[in-house]
């Protein structure tokens, strides 16, 4: 079947990108979410603003799409359910549960091998205790479901910080983790096609700050084995979730060379923004191609990039970018400049 | 003053790639066009969808915008006359009513004694004998106005289609040029930016099929001196006019490695498309920074590129384009494939 609409669950700047891309690709992009003023919007040839449970913009919503794709792999799990049984989801329902949930998503890397950070489930009060003599301090308590960029989660630093945690995280599910004293956080963005064709992205070396990604260098400076290891390790999560679309692995290097994956994102990733300058198809053109059933694209890299993203109140200097000959800024078109809200990016490329 | 919307007059595909630029800088697009399912127009904050001629609407679209492009210079002119008065208009009046008619493009060329192909004007009938005598044979009779991709022209190889040839283009005025036996069409696209900046991309080596751009090397294989006169060229053109914006230079090499002008684009030119891929800073977001009063970008290119139109009914076969994957499609989304119609275009990728 060829596909000539794709769907996209949720309007924020991952969403803007896919339907641009797909648009290039001449497919037409139809956008739902609950917020009128989301960046994708205004780009969309067809939107539904609806709360995400409303079943009748759903059915209208799946009715209108060929293959439905999502932004963000928090998107309301009912509401992914929904439209499971009604329309074609990529990636699957399977593979978004999966991630919409720390804890699944550690228990599924421990029944694959693969090395991620120590953790213990966090249900009542007193799993914390008996998860700071398990595991040490210190530590960071996260919320099971709906954390990014930091929110959700609690740095333990003290016995008595602990204590204090799990109520500043409203005693939700929650996972408590080892805190990792690693070299470097590195990221592998790849996409798996309908067929099993995989394609990845060079390995990305991300700095965080307040919990966000603050920038990204391509390419990580990591040795040729770490790239393959992460490459595998990648391979092994996609062909064990037959997952289609693009998705994202983030790793921690640890000092004696160790990788532990730190976080997996069912969907395009911000560490991938540097793909939209650097390489001939963007995560976003690779992810539409993915998720209609169409061949990959070369991921080579044709120039190395710095991506450093734009928060809050920093957009109303943006500009100053324009001044740097090797820098393409982008801007979200977003109102409202919260703090800690990613407004754009600035990707600045240099010579190979 | 900062620019904050930029209207663009015509909604074909070099609007929607200006818009997107646009877009992406936090200016907002606003598009007046006579045709309701133009490209553009899915992909604009604003549309104004009416005839060139109607006051109210040019009125209210002159209000909307901060600064006024156009995606051809054959915009209606009595229309960009009367947004002249109440509306920032870049690239200018003058430049835009220069290049509407062929002859004042020739006259201004002359008058800058930039070599041209040799021409004579055509009022009436008996001109086209004179013109013979003068430049003699093959030749073309051109339309002074409206002309694009071979509309308006017809070959003349022989005394008796010459007595035709005026017939067939309706008696409107026109010039008579002398054939050029070209050994390679060049073209070099660059922009001017309001404070005098000039940046150029590489020359380009075109291909036509049909009078029609079928395909665009970079970089053209001509020697450094030939660059240098080309951008020289450029640069006197652009100075002359005080011009602001991408503007794009035709030229036939001779033989004898002399350039002639063959003809001047005052906007964003297909052969200009392989930036969209092959340069951090494509052609649009050039173009929106020179108008919109900001620095321009690197013109650097990262890769070699050929770029392939796709016309009329070969659409319906663009998508083996994806299984080349150094190759990016763009689809224009235009509904009717009619012959002669550029649908999309294509551009492959190697190494520098």
């Amino acid at each position: 079947m060829t596909i000539k609409t794709l769907g996209i669950l949720g309007g924020g700047q991952l969403a803007a990108f896919i339907a641009q891309a797909a648009r290039t690709l001449g497919i037409s992009p139809i956008i739902m979410t609950p917020h009128a003023d989301d960046p994708a919007v205004a780009i969309a040839d067809k939107v539904f603003i609806a709360p995400w449970r409303d079943a009748e913009h759903l059915d209208q919503f799946s009715r209108a799409c060929d293959v439905i794709t999502v932004d963000s792999e928090n998107i309301d799990y009912a509401a992914l359910n929904y439209l499971c049984g009604r329309a074609v989801l990529r990636p699957s329902l399977a593979a978004l549960g999966i991630f919409q949930d720390r804890l699944s998503e550690r228990t599924f890397l421990q029944a694959l091998n693969i090395p991620s950070v120590p953790f213990a489930a966090i249900a009542y009060d007193g799993d914390i205790r008996d998860a700071m003599a398990e595991l040490g301090l210190p530590a960071v308590l996260k919320t099971r479901f709906g954390g990014y960029d930091g929110k959700g989660q609690t740095a333990i630093q003290s016995t008595t910080q602990a204590q204090h945690a799990f109520m500043q995280i409203a005693e939700q599910p929650a996972i408590y983790e080892k805190f990792i004293n690693f070299s470097k956080e590195i990221s592998c963005v790849g996409a798996r096609g309908l067929h099993g064709q995989i394609e990845f992205y060079d390995l990305i070396e991300n700095q965080n700050e307040n919990h966000m990604l603050r920038q990204s260098v391509v390419p990580a400076a990591v040795s040729e084995t770490i790239q393959q290891q992460a490459q595998q390790i990648f391979t092994r999560i996609v062909q064990a979730l037959d997952y289609v679309g693009v998705l994202a692995v983030e790793f921690f290097l640890l000092p004696d060379n160790t990788l532990l994956v730190n976080e997996i994102a069912p969907r395009v990733h911000n560490t991938g923004h540097f793909t939209l300058d650097a390489c001939l198809h963007s995560q976003f053109t690779q992810h539409v191609r993915a998720i209609c059933g169409l061949p990959l694209g070369t991921t080579q890299r044709l120039a190395n990039a710095t991506m450093r993203n734009i928060v809050g109140e920093e957009v109303y200097a943006a500009q100053q970018w324009l001044y740097t000959p090797n820098a393409a800024l982008y801007l979200y078109g977003k109102k409202d400049a919260r703090a800690g809200r990613k407004m754009g990016h600035v990707t600045t490329l240099s010579a190979l």
